[in-house]
């Protein structure tokens, strides 16, 4: 059995009436890709590695704020990519804690809108797989392709806890019970050995000076994807075979766990782990992101 | 449960009787290796980072004709090897696509017989996987190790469709279904996603016009391989690691989940994606088939 | 369900009171890195890459003796490391085969609390993986993490045989059948293409004159190992992706199969085979358990 089959799910392969505008390529035809033949009439694309030009929103996940995408940001624009990477309720510099997966969601949709954004590359890391689902339920037009790295590619009306091994379930619940504001803090050790593992120690401890307390209840709240498996964007994974927040088999983890869910999608794959990376190795992130968001 | 072993399934190790002469090595001898020596008798070889001299047969998958392998023979020979790439019924510049698998497989078989070819090194990717599986069971004396390379290793009464995820499959009916010569030809972006997923849109375009429309029926034809499954030749598997034509775990994939059905295999692994590297980098794939093929 | 989860299995992560001393480290402060801070005053450790002085204990696998790590060890100690590498009950030098289990564990054991070792980086590796759960029961106190590389995790009441698949299995006891002593020896066909198959067939070859008969008694024997399930110790794991001595998936493996039974633990992944890279790239391996050794 294929892993996520439910009824009516669209076989996604065929439906080019469905997809956007622009992607689907007609078998022995040569034309029809201006952005790119437009892309290599400049002089500096003629230097440079050849690059299609993308707009990238970058979402991230639990236990990070907006600047978990620094790095990555300054090597996309540097080759010449629109980037943004909004800042959802109940993190960064937001006091309340006591947000709703509802509330995260429309943060992103309303920064989309606000913006004006187009043809978007809309990336979800590890928690942000499962806002990026919601986002391009709501804005599926603006959307080019949606690409989840390491990410949660929840089922319809499953949680993000749902997908957790239940030892790592019941300690996130216990936390939870633990905390004032029902919020959750990840322990160094547990953070330093699966979301950091290829780090230094040093590495590992500058990094955690950003991580803060996690609301707990957009964690354990169910959500409602029907809307989400009937999209025919084009849909992009990519997995870091050192990440291990989650294990990697035995019935859970990215890939090919989650990521075939996705139906018909791109991976690339890469070599770091859940969040060393984006601050060591900001280039090869940036790398794989653009392999993944290219049409 | 081991993943596949039927009745009479035969424990290859030990069945030292039949392994293909000169095959195996007594435990703490150093003799009996006169070709390695030979080898290194040479000026040639002793400049050349240290190759034995072996004799490929190159046997491509669907979508793909002979000249798939172009590139990789250009290094493989360079290196000393012999290499052959037959084409087989249905392909290249074949006109008809009304062909079975056993025609494909007499293909190869042929080719090998008329040239006479012996100490056969016999690659398969993908589908030819499961043509070098009939062919092994027709030529078996003249094969010195079998390589699948991210290919099909079906179990005995087993088609090629049978490994699909039903998705898949149902989305190749379906194109079967709706072309007038019963072939399937792959729309573009799924064969940009899934298989050169790592490439260039350029690089993707270029491989695409190579592309042609694939005869369905040996996909669907189911296969007697109870002989292959008694055949004591050494076997090897190479795997690549971002190759997602099929999605690579729950109980679909190259590896370990078909792989695992030649028994004792020798496993090399490698980065690459389906189609790619074969243009891109044809060294790097020349290097893990060598690899997988010597003694 | 998660893969191995015994009634009372503590959920590591959040018992601190059971953590080493000096491993815990509150969240937000930055204070209580003796070591570190230490190291880095020295003028050597700002010429050197940042290192971590360690004190290693490296315990070898079947079909193999205490000279398996002398690469390894050599990288090791020039980077700082103190580096002990214990022989074992029938292994090496001793003329005596008939060994059990206990009789290995207890060689470790006595090496350790003989050259009085503390804050112990413990490494096994294959069938070290089963020796070093055993050890770590006995002298808990003294190791600071305990680091398997591509090793067995052994669930309580099991034998390293029964994680093999069964053909494998089958042909051990074959082989143990057959032989004089109760051991058995790696035909080296089987050794070339499980055990080292990313070598060259010289390297393989000079590697099996190394390779003498395991005491076949230890592999079948049932472990008691609730002690080790309820040790807090900080645990890591090594996992090389072209290792095939056991099929990686499908109810089988290092990694996933058996890491996910340490609960907690931090997952370290290079590129090598089972035996192949201590001999060519004991840099490669060296890094390899620094990173998973480190705190």
């Amino acid at each position: 059995m294929f892993p996520y089959h439910p009824q009516g799910y669209p076989f996604p392969y065929f439906n080019y009436q469905r997809v956007p505008h622009g992607y689907y390529y007609p078998p022995y035809s040569e034309g029809g890709w201006g952005w790119w033949h437009g892309a290599l009439e400049s002089d500096e694309s003629r230097r440079l590695p050849e690059q299609q030009r993308l707009t990238f929103v970058l979402v991230h996940g639990s236990w990070a704020d907006a600047h978990f995408w620094d790095g990555i940001a300054v090597v996309l624009r540097s080759q010449g990519h629109a980037v943004y990477t909004p800042e959802y309720a109940g993190h960064g510099t937001d006091p309340n804690k006591n947000v709703t997966h509802a509330m995260i969601t429309k943060s992103v949709v309303d920064f989309i809108i606000k913006l004006n954004l187009r043809e978007i590359v809309l990336v979800g890391h590890s928690f942000g797989g499962s806002v990026i689902q919601k986002v391009a339920e709501q804005v599926p037009d603006r959307i080019k392709r949606l690409v989840f790295w390491d990410a949660f590619v929840l089922k319809d009306s499953e949680s993000v806890a749902d997908e957790l091994p239940p030892p790592t379930r019941q300690g996130f619940e216990q936390l939870r019970a633990g905390s004032k504001d029902d919020t959750i803090m990840l322990p160094f050790p547990l953070f330093r050995d699966l979301f950091v593992n290829t780090a230094t120690l040093e590495e590992a401890k500058r990094f955690y000076t950003s991580v803060s307390p996690e609301p707990a209840k957009p964690l354990f709240e169910k959500l409602d994807l029907k809307a989400f498996y009937m999209l025919p964007t084009p849909k992009s994974y990519v997995y870091f075979y050192q990440d291990n927040v989650l294990p990697q088999g035995e019935g859970f983890g990215w890939n090919p766990h989650m990521s075939t869910r996705l139906g018909q999608f791109r991976l690339i794959v890469g070599d770091g782990d859940h969040f060393t990376d984006t601050r060591t190795r900001p280039d090869m992130v940036a790398k794989k992101l653009y392999e993944a968001g290219r049409d």
